[in-house]
């Protein structure tokens, strides 16, 4: 860490972690709304996807992840894969000593938020969408709401070949959609982080018949209070400092990383936990 | 195993593995090929999919699913995933004492002996593709043959999704077979022990113009084979025994892992490695 002098917690990094690329997404949005914290990212790439794994061995790469991160120094953890949080957020408080965001809790308040009719849909991949978790987080904050739920499991794969507005993934989400459309929903919470990359096709197809919930700005927008509130803020005002950490670099790890992050990938480090 | 008081080595079991389920396409194939085997199928569905992963991981995951089975006594070692078999076939030879086949010998020698025009089509996953290995087992036999290749991302998760012969999946074999379809192939290899369950649908688009080769039936076939030109070939006549071992056993484990079987389940058991 840069400041070596100063070293009280609101200058230690922020930790991101995810089962792949798709925590990027967080990533971007935190690197956007929050322009001089340090962050650490975390991307178990070795192991993922995680959508369709056991709760069980969730939990213990979870655990995993959350203490590598710690021995790193984070002052907030954040968990950015919806399948993590889903299954294994109370795994990551039990053992950290610092606050842990969620990126279904950052969702499901912004939900709540901006739906009008009460109505909310909600995608994600299979483990996400079995969990409750979103119904759960949602009825906590609104009794009164009512939750329909849709596993899009093709939607990463296709996000991933990069096929964000083709034909093929226009027919794949109007086949996804269809018994969420029917119940006149306001608004489609993006439970997955490969899902924002989607955005501009699902805004074209949901059309101005509901408001679609981004849980990775959702996520920005929630640490940005908490580090104000918590008097957490970094208090540098210079260039942050970036640290990518994953457990594999597969041959299109840079293509793919990139096309999330938006912006070109500098210190990467492969590690094996 | 069974045949405790005989135990010479044609009555040990065969070792067949996989990075997941698709393996069990083959296992499938020689179920039925040779009936009086035991099998023991070792599916790493913990770190499933190995088709995204570096050259390095694979082949140290695939090092350590070789030593699980030849501790179980396998008389032989079949590398059913076309990825670990074009990444890490010369590891597991290099570790092993018992002979070790793989789909990639056994697709190509198939797809050698199925040409007329020498002009070859292989679809498989990025990582098959790019390693290159079908060409070069192909023109180790045949060196006058062309082969064309296509990797086929979406063609695992849309198996996996059981859509068959959705017209999502039409579609995306439409755009991923176009660029082989200019080539005037006759043999079109299945690189992939997902791509069988997509055979009807494939043989259906491709009509009469290419034949398709199935890597878990050649595979079938070369085993029975070499068991029989080794003396290795199982003399008991009673019903064999099959033991599964999986690192992981997801929410969708029994219906995906039945439908590639096409038979039920039974002695299943979760191991770490």
């Amino acid at each position: 860490m840069k400041n070596q002098q100063t070293d009280s917690l609101p200058s230690h990094p922020i930790g991101v972690f995810d089962s792949g690329v798709g925590g990027m997404t967080v990533m971007r949005a935190l690197m956007e709304r929050l322009p001089f914290e340090d962050i650490v990212y975390f991307g178990d790439t070795a192991r993922v996807p995680y959508g369709v794994k056991s709760v069980a061995t969730i939990q213990h790469f979870t655990e995993q992840i959350a203490h590598f991160l710690l021995e790193k120094q984070v002052k907030l953890l954040i968990i950015a894969c919806n399948t993590m949080a889903a299954v294994a957020a109370e795994t990551v408080r039990r053992v950290s000593p610092v606050p842990v965001l969620d990126v279904i809790d950052a969702g499901a308040r912004n939900a709540v938020a901006t739906t009008r009719s009460g109505n909310i849909g909600v995608i994600g991949t299979p483990t996400t969408v079995n969990s409750n978790a979103y119904a759960r987080s949602i009825h906590a904050l609104n009794p009164k709401a009512r939750v329909y739920s849709q596993a899009c499991p093709l939607f990463v794969p296709l996000v991933e070949e990069g096929w964000l507005d083709h034909p093929v993934t226009r027919l794949t989400a109007h086949e996804y959609l269809k018994p969420v459309f029917v119940e006149q929903i306001d608004t489609l919470v993006l439970g997955c982080t490969h899902y924002p990359l989607l955005k501009p096709m699902l805004a074209d197809i949901t059309g101005n018949r509901m408001l679609l919930v981004d849980s990775a700005v959702s996520m920005a927008e929630q640490t940005a209070q908490l580090l104000d509130e918590m008097g957490l803020a970094n208090p540098q005002r210079e260039a942050p400092d970036y640290q990518f950490y994953v457990t594999d670099i597969p041959l299109r790890f840079q293509t793919i990383g990139e096309r999330f992050l938006g912006r070109s990938l500098n210190k990467l480090d492969m590690v094996q936990l």
